[in-house]
């Protein structure tokens, strides 16, 4: 009995310590997503604005990219590279018609973000991400990480904005 | 002698409450908008996401709405009307063809913001802007406020959002 209780008071302080490693790291409801085990972070969606943009084509969005409080400062200082510990959230959502507002404007010209498309991440951690330029990146809908393929596209396609630390997005003053 | 340091010392004083009046007001460094006096909110540019927008026509831009903390949170939370203390920021860029992004995706479908167009914000203040829904307005472009015609356009306009409380905007997901 005394061996099953200290056991049981094993099991339990390691479950706390588990929780708490995992909760530290970031959001532990979310899967990590393949390749470079980027979780969600919490909080994400009260970030401050980087800027907006329109993707026509396929992707047919309307996207925020948010950044914590580390991009925000490296953003406004100008100042590359990223440092560690920086996170930028590229929100998307359906690029949809407002016929509310086309009514106010007495004219078709007003596109809103519909429903939410999907959201990507990017994570600064030189140690952990050096052969993808220090960074992790995501991609997730409803709260479901993309599969491994996706993930392995990533750091190819932003070899193309090199010269901002692989970030496309600049500062919208 | 002593009248003359007294005479300073109160001078000084009166100066001193007048400076922290004035700054407790909002961004002493602006000028306040015509009609509902408001005045560009400190920090307003660090305020949270509510959603983004784009406006073809004579418009052409892509904007942003920001909302202080009361806003945020009364948006999440569906409360209508919005609190005393609400607080709107919608920022307006020029909509620019993005060269840098085209080249990344292979194709002509990416555009960003540009430079900015002009800023606008409303406030709520049920006592003092009782005879426009509760919301005083205001447009700023590059830190000076529109004409006292364009400030009462303002709320005819936002009529037809009545109900939700004379915003345009969705909360986006």
């Amino acid at each position: 009995m005394k061996r099953t209780i200290f056991l049981l008071a094993a099991v339990t302080a390691v479950v706390g310590v588990v929780a708490i490693t995992a909760d530290a790291r970031g959001n532990n409801d979310e899967t990590a997503a393949p390749v470079f085990g980027v979780k969600i972070p919490s909080g994400y969606r009260g970030w401050k604005l980087v800027s907006v943009a329109h993707e026509q084509g396929d992707l047919n969005d309307l996207r925020a990219i948010l950044g914590n409080e580390t991009a925000i400062k490296a953003y406004r200082d100008k100042a590359l590279p990223f440092p560690d510990g920086t996170m930028i959230a590229r929100l998307s959502w359906s690029y949809i018609s407002s016929e509310e507002n086309n009514k106010a404007f007495g004219r078709y010209q007003s596109f809103v973000a519909g429903p939410p498309i999907n959201v990507q991440f990017m994570v600064k951690d030189s140690g952990r991400y050096g052969e993808t330029g220090g960074w992790g990146f995501a991609q997730f809908k409803d709260g479901k990480p993309a599969d491994e393929k996706l993930h392995k596209t990533c750091f190819a396609c932003h070899q193309s904005s090199k010269a901002q630390d692989y970030l496309f997005t600049h500062y919208a003053p």
